[in-house]
């Protein structure tokens, strides 16, 4: 999960293309240590690369990145062994393509008779921190005789106050977080796995999300949702090894081994009614928050970060509903995005909070808290439209390590 | 259109919220020139303020910004005058917002029983080199007496092969385009446009765009498609002023006298699909561009900016049809940019480019080059899905003028 910045090269000069002239010879070597550098050096962290192996997946304490692409997949293949392979092949794109690299090693020096093993859009673009993160999805569980590996952890979400759930932009046997400072990268990388898993799996649906909300980074500023408001001021930090552990990581005694060091993902596309929120007063809006709106202090406080006074806010403030000590000290890692998808029948903006939360289990993490928030005055002006969940597996420790290996090959 | 970089304080630093403790005194001051200063400065170019007055729109010859939030609205009232009133409006909120501010005049410190001016997820945010550029549909001119003042320029868009238009998708009384280098900032200013309508336009469809694909600086990197090529190597550069000149400004002689100063805008939203294209060989993709995929070069040539051999080219390769010698000179100035909206029912990215064009008529600009590509053999991997046209007026002289006086004033 460390940023290495002293390797962040351009794609370009990782490439070599039929035709182009470029460092073919560096391209075709291959291999991370063989990487070409050139005076093309980023020239902030945002460009630089984030460490694709570890313990845990990168994407999750992984310091927020600015853009999202967001896929869940349903499998086409009743081969199991087919499937693992695509997991294999996916590893191997997701560490080139977190590096900087194109997909495939050096394939754009090789036949023009056969389609690039690269789409192409993201060369010459930095590695941009992207980050991918695969997670699995209750229905897969049903498939491949995993049924005896499902984590008890991995429910259903139950229905929720106020749930009007569409079919299409819920579920999936598998999905990909995509998270980069470029969104260019970021929906680069969606697609070319998309296209690795060409009659194995197909997309069910996709979130672009154009701009972050929360921070798991503890002293930058906390991001604005679409209603105007910081919200997540107390989000877990990425620094934050105690609360991460406590919180995020499924232990190994928590459930089926090949979880420990994974996490549990919940995923809601919330519909924000902007236009009727924004012709509501300013009084009424920081009362449904329980924040002031410019400086994000709780109701009777300061400043952002002092400590929030429960029962001054109203009893269906949503800061009150959702702060730990109102749900048992439920605790979640909240990484979601805004965003807006053009506009309704009826001349409304389709935007909103596409929700993303990491915990080490539901039951204890989302689950509690949206039960709380089913008093939330602020239900008044959202909705929850799309809704998934998904166990997210470890790391992948190395090279010769694949995501889901701890799951499928306890069974081989 | 000159960058003022010395002149981009953070949004923060121009408001006072109620209840903030932020600089109310130098927000409620009022004025470009009581701006506050603060240690807060932007650290890049991309954080700078574009200047909004001026004889052309910004936004046109501007360097092409990162993001884009374009909508088109249709007209609800019969009322000219308060027509007009909206765009006097709209003109004063796109001052504020471009320059870095809040909508509203220290707003944030008024009654909390009234909503807030402005929506306020822009608030810490640069002014990101925010443009909004205005323009007015053929349908505008059926309305509020203005059939005379139509300029012979605006001509409905004929059919072309091909097209398969989404009325939903195209056309529009008037659009507001909106270009930033963040699109937390192009959303925010479009939300807020589309409030300050409430009851007089309605937003008729609208789009976002995650990655420009042509670049108007003359020594900046091409963009690359979604189809991975680098497209628009020989656009219009902002600093070209012959060819602005020649191919983009409406001339005092062209037509009506309020457009002299103006633009044509046509936008194009092209559906690419994407897995189609991703099966097909690399020498068929550089056969169809005319360009080899890494370079961007020219059939036949070493480097991108090489002067193409069109003869060189299959007949219809697309450099080749589209490039002004195929065309009686035809030249436009392309500002285009790759949007991904999620994923079409059949698990395929619904992605694309959505072409937006500034020409000084469409009849000698966009027009014929569509008609000559027609062979494209690009064609086969694209298809136009929504369609739109607009005047573009000049721009906005100084603080007292708005937009579309020169079209509203003649007949008043």
């Amino acid at each position: 999960m460390t940023e290495s910045t002293s390797q962040a090269p351009s794609r370009r000069s990782l490439l070599g293309w039929g035709g182009a002239g470029l460092a073919l010879g560096a391209a075709a070597a291959g291999g991370a240590a063989a990487v070409a550098r050139t005076g093309d050096e980023p020239r902030s962290d945002a460009g630089a690369a984030v460490e694709f192996h570890g313990p845990h997946q990168a994407g999750i304490a992984t310091p927020v990145q600015d853009r999202l692409h967001f896929a869940a997949f349903d499998v086409t293949t009743e081969d199991r062994a087919a499937f693992v392979e695509l997991l294999k092949e996916w590893t191997v794109a997701a560490r080139r393509m977190t590096a900087g690299r194109a997909v495939g090693d050096g394939a754009y020096g090789g036949p023009a008779e056969a389609p690039p093993d690269d789409t192409g859009e993201a060369l010459g673009l930095k590695p941009s921190r992207l980050t991918l993160t695969v997670g699995f999805g209750p229905s897969l569980f049903g498939r491949f005789g995993l049924a005896g590996q499902r984590p008890d952890a991995l429910v259903e979400l139950p229905k929720f106050a106020g749930d009007n759930l569409d079919r299409d932009r819920s579920g999936g046997d598998l999905c990909v977080q995509a998270c980069a400072d470029d969104p260019q990268v970021a929906v680069h990388a969606i697609r070319n796995l998309a296209r690795i898993g060409f009659g194995r799996v197909v997309v069910r649906w996709s979130q672009l999300g154009f701009g972050k909300t929360s921070s798991t980074t503890p002293d930058a500023q906390t991001p604005r949702n679409l209603f105007g408001f910081k919200d997540g001021t107390r989000n877990i930090s990425g620094t934050e090894k105690d609360r991460l552990e406590k919180f995020v990581w499924a232990g190994e005694k928590d459930g089926p081994a090949w979880m420990a060091g994974g996490s549990y993902l919940v995923a809601r596309r919330i519909r924000m009614h902007i236009e009727t929120w924004d012709r509501t007063s300013l009084q009424e809006q920081e009362d449904i928050f329980g924040r002031d709106k410019g400086e994000g202090a709780p109701v009777g406080k300061a400043k952002e970060r002092d400590e929030p006074f429960l029962k001054a806010m109203k009893p269906d403030a949503h800061v009150r509903l959702a702060h730990p000590d109102t749900n048992a000290g439920a605790t979640i890692l909240r990484r979601g995005y805004s965003f807006t998808d053009g506009t309704d029948g009826l001349g409304r903006l389709d935007a909103g909070l596409f929700f993303l939360a990491f915990q080490r289990d539901p039951r204890t993490g989302f689950i509690p808290i949206q039960r709380s928030l089913a008093r939330d005055s602020l239900n008044e002006y959202i909705q929850h439209v799309g809704s998934a969940v998904f166990a997210v597996p470890p790391g992948v420790r190395d090279q010769d390590d694949w995501w889901g290996r701890t799951l499928f090959s306890e069974e081989a």
